[in-house]
């Protein structure tokens, strides 16, 4: 178990993961990718996570993808591996192995097959294994709109005792639920905003930074939210939030990771294709795209 | 129509319909609320709520309520009423009578039993009809954990063009789409929380005001959450917020209006029974509530 | 409190209430209709249900439909009337109107406008309370589409404790919980399929009729199936079923209200416009909608 | 691609795989409980499926799973293999393997991870490729409870025009979406009911058997229902299907998987633990299982 503290301040890419026209993972896109986005002060990034397609990869491909970027990521940044499986043994397996790939921490996603016996019992149960089992710090990882499970703040507050549980990232998108968190978790459990919708708002709550998709085609003005929070310049930072609401709703719920894929072809970084059953973005829907990124001066 | 200009800007407490131990509107009641609400600096009230329990009124007693609230609400105070029916020439008559009670703005929920019809089309049909007929400004209202309808920030901002659709009070917590509204609908359209819960949060994002269960129990608190906001004090504002949270989930989404009206009855107001089918608060859960209003001191 | 027993045996149509082109009531057309129907061997009608637009109608016009179809209907058939609303008040004082104007038993909905707290307990108390007051024999009914409260098959069979509350429409569709309500009611506890989609079904696993859209189209078809099914012509009865689906879900789910009218209109009955916020039915659905009925020998 | 035609009649159980106190697949036990099962009349077995715990299940263990297997299977009762990964090249080499393991057809759960974007089309460009790949008849799976996709009528319609898609396993209870499934797919498309709940029900409206894993546990009295249905008999069969609901709710909705295991040990078949984050069935869930058992007279 990690006995190191881990700071999980900042802003952090959940990135993409590159596949080329055959479909396969493409490592060198995936270090210039990465070569590019280690210009910003971002704190580090998350591989493996929704936005990696992690459902979509193979166990060797995914301990690739962490080798691959770990050597692209300096050490001054943290690299946040996705290892959250349906069972609790595969979990254990792959955060070992994306330790061992050099992940700083492990996202681990709430099991979910089986959503109606994922109760608080079965989700504490898991992760503290999960945890007792991990060489690195465990996060937790609250998604419903993917997996129909919504950990609740009290479940997330009982995992914060356990000594290598050491923050969550809640995309939820609600609030009033984040502060909960806050409120009740154990001192020092870190709250991340799983998504760029609610960034400021989360951090005058207590989150102290984010997971966004948002980061990986505007890393410089998701910084910049984040900084001017910290400066104190809160209306600055409300109006960039407001400003890119609709660049992150583009790259999210309005067109998924193919819309991320997209947007970042258009920025000059490698999106590429998706992964079936995933359908690249059409023609019109990239008409949209280019329009909200031209609006918000990304283009 | 209207075709004065009406300011939302501030806070409402959407006030509860008090009842005797016979279970009548008591109107003496709703009159010495009102009178100690009156001392704080609130924008005005809802009164024919949801947690005004309009569903358990007769349209006589909607009446009443009306005028009774009208009487001892000083002009300089908005009174906005619940006028939302299920049938667009219910709402029409209900919106007609409570203008000449006094009301200075409707706030017409969505319609929502046939919520599988409730499409684009057919919402904005009802509201411009409503609107049209109405003399006075309406405001559109949409809470989707009562109605199961969720009217997209699209539909909303094609209902602002309406020359007398002045606003609208949105309690679904979704605080992107709030800042969606605010940027695709007309300007001048004016948004209000439709719960404490994001209250701050909201304001950032262009929301002009809250209309807040919460201002019922601690009227104050939300006023100095706006006035912080407005004074660009954001870290104190955010403090506050955060130290009402759990106030605002106990009279809303926790113990709903028996918890709203127990609160009140804590802090001196008249709270009194709710109506069946809803069962009053029992002893374990007052207790839970009073605890939760002596941690916030409003006890 | 009634002390006869009533029969729900057999198929009841839950019959549109007819407005004029100014959309008033128009109870000349209520008459014929059901002057029409009562050619048809069915047990009785429902009226005030979903289907009526019951949630558009005021409670004039309410006891209106009531006194005009009961004089229509002939005393060997029954007259159910929908006379739930949100508060027990109110359907204890329409439940009284009804009887006085010649209902035989009342079919009340479950009171959902804050379904988070419509408990069992607040349901039992709910029901019992009407039952208590009723001077004629109550049916639950549950319809989770248009509500989002499923009742569950434990707190029916509580109510069936209540001598007074004679049976259940239950439109979930879900057959096991059908089955699940006749094995742990009290005996003679009569459960009704409510929609035309599981009907054949629902008789197979303990159902003694059905409250069904698809009878006000198709009066002699269901009924054909229930008596299919009380001869032990089972498989003939299932054909039928098979072959009146796509009629069932164009007056259902398909096209709703709008669509069982359209359909009332080009079978010769009064069908007409429904009241705003429903929209009527559009052209190109009305061709869709004939081709159904055509395909089904109905046209 | 398959061009044999392959008859999917009858009664399939979708058998548990077993795991020793160690958590390994235990193939001695696996293959013990197929020799009792044997026995019966079934017309063969799913493995892999969700009852197989199929999502705990590395790749090796699950070629495993279906090697054993189908040593203990004769050749005349059909092994169907559940092969749905959430990405298509997962399924396909997944189904290859399976076919080379001795799988008769590959049972294809729908991708759900990105549930927002499995629009028809790329459900359907999902199927036809596993199809295109796949040596053996494919069949599609559809389990919203688990996960929350709900592929309609007319997209499996449209699926079964592939030669090489030959049926579906629906699990959503929904019986008039299982015979719009029969009248809109193509002549010989073969729908199988997808739990014991609805089997009768569904064998009426045009199945032509039934995945259950009430099939496990009361093994000849599902086939009881098939041949009485079969041989005319179809009030025996509704008597059975009704005996047998409460014991179906246990090894499904109620119980989940534990609830099966726990049964089969009861039954003296081998049920063994589940994988975590599953928990077993705990000891006063052990005692109503056992009451439900022995009230149907299983036990």
């Amino acid at each position: 178990m990690s006995t190191t503290t881990i700071s999980l301040s900042g802003v952090f890419p959940p990135i993409p993961t590159p596949f080329d026209e055959e479909g396969r993972v493409d490592l060198a896109a995936l270090a210039a990718n990465l070569k590019r986005w280690n210009e910003y002060a971002l704190a580090g990034y998350v591989v493996l996570g929704s936005n990696g397609e992690a459902v979509y990869l193979t166990d060797e491909e995914k301990v690739l993808v962490c080798k691959t970027a770990r050597a692209a990521i300096p050490s001054s940044k943290l690299m946040i591996a996705g290892t959250g499986c349906e069972s609790t043994a595969q979990t254990i397996t792959l955060t070992r192995e994306a330790a061992r790939a050099g992940a700083d921490a492990a996202l681990v996603l709430t099991p979910h097959y089986f959503s109606g016996q994922m109760t608080r019992e079965s989700l504490l149960h898991h992760y503290r294994s999960v945890a007792d089992a991990s060489p690195i710090p465990v996060m937790l990882y609250n998604v419903p709109k993917f997996t129909n499970v919504d950990m609740d703040a009290a479940t997330i507050a009982q995992a914060s005792q356990h000594p290598n549980i050491v923050g969550v990232k809640d995309s939820s998108g609600n609030i009033a639920k984040l502060a909960d968190v806050v409120r009740l978790a154990v001192p020092g459990f870190q709250v991340l905003a799983g998504t760029g919708g609610f960034f400021f708002a989360g951090l005058t709550l207590g989150a102290v930074g984010g997971v966004l998709a948002l980061a990986n085609v505007a890393p410089q003005e998701s910084i910049d939210i984040y900084e001017l929070y910290k400066a104190g310049e809160w209306e600055k930072a409300a109006d960039l939030q407001r400003c890119l609401l609709p660049v992150n709703a583009a790259v999210t719920s309005r067109f998924g990771v193919p819309g991320l894929k997209a947007a970042l072809d258009m920025l000059g970084y490698y999106g590429g294709p998706v992964r079936s059953p995933l359908l690249d973005l059409g023609a019109s829907d990239r008409d949209i795209l280019r329009g909200v990124l031209a609006e918000a001066v990304l283009l």
